[in-house]
């Protein structure tokens, strides 16, 4: 089973990802169109204060028009690394550096139409770190305990995917 | 706290979705822009079969040039109600359909950028039918038992936030 990309054509450009429409081929032969969201990629942190609990943010998303519970998270700058991009997001949407850092695993947010990858980390032995929040974030830090979490995912106060990923790779590791 | 959508125009429009431009005013008054993917929304299903094992499906992603292991899901109709959608793709995916379902949570795949929003079903009892699959889904199915889905999460070979998500919505069930 193959399939091939024979064309590629960016049809407009956003500010983070730009819409492409692709002509692919199966491994039938049959040729199909696909409009796809090529994206830069992204990183998310599941940090871990001196008590145990999760550090996550409250923030306003204007894509889904309410305020989500999420994990930190941001996308990939040119040329960053994900680890460096870990470190700069952590420390502007929390005030924290950490001094440890494991590998999660890696999702993918949208596979049907879009390539986002999010690389997914855990983080703890936490100090505090100034950094710039970017002016139009409004974000604000919320330090929930792993019970907390739990009851927040089964009342459904938690709904972003990415976090939810890297609650279940941390589950199961 | 309040945030209000000035503006929004459409810049294209994709078979599946559409990529707007919006204007906002946050609460500190500044205004912003924002490019954000409208989608009619999805639905997914973890089905479980008659021995617990989980009903998954293999497909190849163009969007990220591989083949992905999720649950079966798909894109809403114009004006179908998410269960119907669920029933729909469950049988055009697996070739099954369900006696049982149990609503899960909801998931965000990607509110950074876009607005998909899915509902998540668990469904049982399953019984054969027969469904026509879309020509360019080339979809396979595979059952895998409870052990052999933490198996392939560890592994890092269930990768989709869809799937991750709900998997541990049914865990802490």
């Amino acid at each position: 089973m193959t399939f091939r990309r024979l064309k590629r054509k960016t049809l407009h450009r956003a500010r983070v990802f730009t819409l492409d429409t692709e002509t692919w081929r199966g491994p039938d032969g049959r040729t199909f169109e696909r409009q796809t969201i090529v994206h830069p990629g992204a990183v998310a942190i599941v940090p871990f204060d001196e008590d145990g609990r999760i550090l996550m943010i409250r923030q306003f998303r204007p894509a889904v028009e309410r305020f989500l519970l999420e994990i930190p998270a941001g996308t990939r700058e040119a040329g960053e690394s994900p680890l460096l991009c870990a470190k700069r997001e952590l420390a502007e949407e929390t005030g924290f550096a950490a001094e440890s850092w494991r590998k999660l695993g890696a999702v993918y947010t949208a596979p049907g139409f879009c390539n986002e990858k999010i690389l997914l980390y855990k983080a703890w032995d936490l100090y505090p770190k100034h950094a710039e929040q970017d002016e139009d974030e409004h974000i604000t830090p919320v330090a929930l305990t792993p019970a907390q979490v739990k009851q927040a995912v089964r009342k459904g106060k938690i709904c972003d995917a990415k976090t939810l990923s890297a609650l279940l790779q941390l589950q199961w590791l």
